[in-house]
């Protein structure tokens, strides 16, 4: 089965890179880890970009893009557990964009920072011979003992993931809601022993996590959690659900349930498999990954 | 006389937007400062990039590229007098782009991170329709009573200038050396009262580090040290010369060159003149600005 080829291609690049002394965990994770001495918070650290025509079109309302372009780098933020801090915007801007494209686009990213209480610390402009791009950096904190990474899941713990799957394109890919509150939640109550938020689908993350984590996994595909008119595949395919996919162990699933709906009875969790001691995906899994490929 | 466009432009953009409780200076200046609970220092942070055929071209050595995208970022960290601390790089890949392409501009990258000690936190990879461009987001840590601004000149404090100016475009803009050890020292020892890095050269430079002191200046042109070969009008709007401007109390003139000098043997340190209480750009100023106008 396949690796991913950018997870790869990054890799090979960062062979050999210096990490920094205060970096306690580098690229593969949904963010960055570095300590800052005499804080008793950790520094979270995340880029992401978005590029016309690949991650959205012209045709798009700008504000709702702006609120994407922002949101996706808050739920890797949750997805370790931390609450997003500053972030830094990079505008690459063709000639020929319609004049007021970036006021509109930034009353969208606005309303993300003010919902999510991210400070705007600073920007770029440069002008693109080619189309739209924007380049977002964010900082996010989390106390040491609530950040959880993609790496510490153990064979039997129990697969959740929150909301649901698939059919992004829709519109959800445009207006989600970053799952900032759910992830405290989780990790001030539940450490999960893994948790990442879900950009790519299912079908290509989960291997990441289990993978992270040193384990195989085993999926009910009966239990997961598809959104209605999708198909199972499109929810392990399609991507950009930012959802959180977590693991926990089995001792705490009960109280879990019990009050995750107490907490957030509109947004469902599912528990849609374990982690397991194989080391590779089930076979015929359409996001690939093999230990042994 | 005109403002920056691109200045301006942010301004407007940024208009509104909520800053976060722990920005202690936003955009404007050369890097952003964010205050850390419980920490010593205080966090900078910038974001920079570059773009074929704007900052770059193909033809351009991809290890050069890559030390000159990097060094940008901490020549910023450096005016404000700062030690860099991680990175976060963005590539936006055509299609087209030869095989190899990244690894050799990681060499130079990967130069640059070694040599300032800088630490590669992660990346991004994305398709870009158009041509290659990097975004790079580096934090940065200086104690707080090291911290330098642009806004803190005072009318009579003297001007100087690191290095030569003019004519980058026949190499240094590619090879320049971040001016992290002489800030550094600066800031140790003499406490400038306002600083900032050349990059769009000292005709438009020098009015932003005036204009956020609430201050005017007077230049002797005579005194410009500008790079053989090149003209004074060269050494005022060539820009990327990534050297240091700073402003200082007179009283500290005398002991700062002798010391230099001893310090610094290899690099030209200029009073070029002083901030003044005019509140404007003198007379024919090629790179603008007029509080008035």
């Amino acid at each position: 089965m396949k690796k991913n080829p950018e997870d790869r291609f990054l890799r090979d690049l960062l062979r050999g890179i210096p990490a920094g002394r205060d970096l306690v965990v580098g690229p593969g994770d949904d963010c960055a880890v570095v300590r800052v001495p005499g804080a008793s918070e950790v520094l979270l650290l995340k880029t992401d970009c978005i590029v016309e025509d690949v991650h959205f079109l012209r045709s798009h309302d700008p504000a709702r893009v702006g609120w994407k372009a922002l949101a996706r780098t808050i739920s890797d933020v949750a997805a370790m557990g931390g609450r997003p801090g500053q972030a830094l915007i990079t505008l690459f801007t063709p000639s020929d964009l319609p004049a007021g494209y970036w006021k509109k686009f930034y009353s969208g990213l606005n309303r993300a920072a003010t919902r999510f209480e991210v400070g705007i610390a600073g920007g770029e402009i440069s002008r693109s011979p080619g189309g739209m791009a924007v380049s977002i950096a964010l900082t996010g904190h989390v106390a040491a003992r609530h950040l959880v990474l993609r790496s510490g899941g153990k064979p039997g713990h129990r697969l959740f993931v929150t909301g649901r799957l698939g059919g992004s394109i829709a519109g959800h890919h445009l207006d989600f809601v970053p799952r900032v509150a759910e992830a405290r939640w989780l990790v001030e109550n539940f450490r999960p022993s893994a948790m990442m938020d879900l950009s790519d689908g299912l079908g290509s993350d989960l291997p990441r996590l289990a993978s992270a984590s040193k384990c195989g996994f085993a999926i009910d595909p009966g239990q997961l959690p598809i959104r209605p008119g999708c198909t199972r595949d499109q929810a392990l395919t399609d991507g950009e659900d930012y959802e959180l996919l977590f693991a926990c162990a089995p001792s705490k699933e009960r109280v879990l349930r019990r009050n995750w709906v107490v907490m957030f009875p509109d947004t469902p969790l599912t528990m849609i498999g374990e982690l397991n001691e194989t080391f590779r995906s089930p076979r015929n899994w359409p996001g690939g990954w093999d230990h042994f490929g």
